[in-house]
């Protein structure tokens, strides 16, 4: 062991607690039982959790970067309900095997996109267990409770951006491609996502929305099925998103349908959304009816969505 | 593998989600990114897990005694702060070789335990792990943050009820002692901690507060040194506590001294408060200077408190 849990509480909180002192609402930060926030009439909560060699691999990801990877989930999460994130706090599993500079980084990968999001890690456990494991709550302000059963006929469907790269990357990792620059952004959006605060709150006009992360597949399904709508997307309409070529080059050198990624990878926390002048990707629209029909595209595509 | 993903979530949400659909403060519940609840002025936040062969141990415990442990845990640490527990969320590791009954009875732990706080769960995660792991978080409506920083001179130091009894539960268990009536107790507190709501909330005109699940000792110098005051703890009014002889007799037959158990053990989710006129057991004083003193012990108790 490189460290007692007294060390690491102690790094850690001192990467976190610059955060809560400068925030005016955090009454009681990181230290006693609890942490006492203000929060506003309504609030969100939401966990979402990333456990080695499962959701991350330490060979892959830099720690800063597995940080980064499963607090963006969970504020995405906040962001797909139309609210604010506010406040997140962190369980740690670590194996005592970690050097400090290595859980340090990881926090900071915490700290700095909870920080963009005007977010700050308001408290957390830690304990040791045979792999890492990361467990975050994020809490926000909610005013709209922007659900994914608010569609209706005649709203137009879009996404925030054009997911799949995040599958791109875990299929060029796991199967050891070898690595071009055709691979850079599918290999940074599966190791840390993106996420675009501004755009992310540049859909509370939604009338209904979700993140994607389960693949925009099946969450085009949820939402067809909460809303008793039928979600039709056009594909030819994805195919001229802003990235769409490069994704089909990583798609054809990866040897997988492009619709695969697309349709049936996950990860990528892209909102889908319904409404009228959405900003984002306009795809298609609601229609009377029930479930999702894929306009013009040659094959179903297949989801990979496992236990996991 | 018994179920898939989509299996156990369904069982586990027709577990918790009636508790949502009779809580008006529940507006968005199981099912979408993110719960929408009603939240007061100021919200505690607190988290705290519990991973197999760490911290709980399926041969030693039942499923629903595990849940309902971990919530104690957690609810605790929100009355600790004066505070009320309103909302859970729990991210759940499993390893698929569970029977689906051992996770209903676990998620019925969990119900149970919250219902009885007039608490529900309004969502999770769900993953797959090398072993069984529940991440709680606990948010709850503060109006008094009483933290562990309030205590004045002149106050009298009470405890909600007497400590230890966890401590020997374990001890009894890890060291294989024959079991015999006089450990009953001790087992329950160990196997599935007792939280009285009712006790609990009647601590709300403490001037300063903590759980003592890391030992009293622990906990009891952090208070010290958080609200720059002495503690001293009079033994022989300890020795007066409901129960005192009986944990003697089950120290006894353990070969550990009492005050090990009592001062150094853990995981008792007992309050430790200041103030005046509070219920409790009446164990001291809070005096000038620093430190925590223990007036006519013979030895000075040892803490078991590590990485776990």
């Amino acid at each position: 062991m490189n460290f007692n849990e007294e060390q690491v509480i102690s790094e850690i909180s001192s990467i976190f607690s610059p955060l809560n002192q400068k925030n005016p609402r955090v009454i009681v930060g990181i230290g006693d039982d609890a942490a006492v926030v203000a929060t506003d009439k309504h609030s969100v909560i939401t966990t979402d959790m990333a456990i080695e060699d499962v959701h991350f691999n330490r060979e892959w990801s830099t720690a800063y970067e597995i940080g980064s990877k499963i607090t963006v989930a969970n504020l995405a999460d906040v962001y797909a309900m139309g609210a604010d994130p506010q406040y997140l706090v962190v369980a740690l599993t670590l194996t005592g095997n970690e050097e400090m500079q290595w859980i340090k980084d990881m926090a900071r990968g915490i700290a700095d996109t909870a920080s963009a999001s005007d977010s700050a890690v308001v408290g957390g456990d830690i304990s040791r267990g045979e792999k890492i494991m990361i467990s975050m709550t994020a809490v926000g302000s909610s005013r709209l409770n922007i659900t994914r059963s608010g569609a209706r006929v005649g709203d137009s469907i879009y996404l925030s951006a054009l997911p799949g790269w995040s599958r791109a990357g875990y299929e060029i990792l796991s199967k050891k491609i070898p690595q071009s620059s055709v691979h850079t952004r599918a290999l940074a959006q599966f190791k840390s996502p993106e996420l675009n605060p501004t755009l992310m709150r540049s859909f509370k006009s939604a009338h209904a929305m979700c993140d994607v992360s389960d693949s925009l597949l099946v969450q085009a399904n949820q939402m067809s099925k909460a809303s008793a709508v039928a979600l039709r997307i056009d594909s030819r309409k994805i195919e001229r998103a802003e990235g769409f070529a490069d994704l089909a080059a990583v798609a054809h050198s990866l040897d997988v349908d492009v619709w695969d990624l697309i349709a049936g990878g996950g990860e990528d926390h892209v909102l889908l959304a319904t409404g009228i002048n959405l900003p984002g990707i306009h795809i298609g629209d609601v229609c009377e009816g029930s479930g999702v029909e894929f306009l013009d595209m040659k094959k179903a595509p297949e989801s990979w969505r496992h236990f996991n």
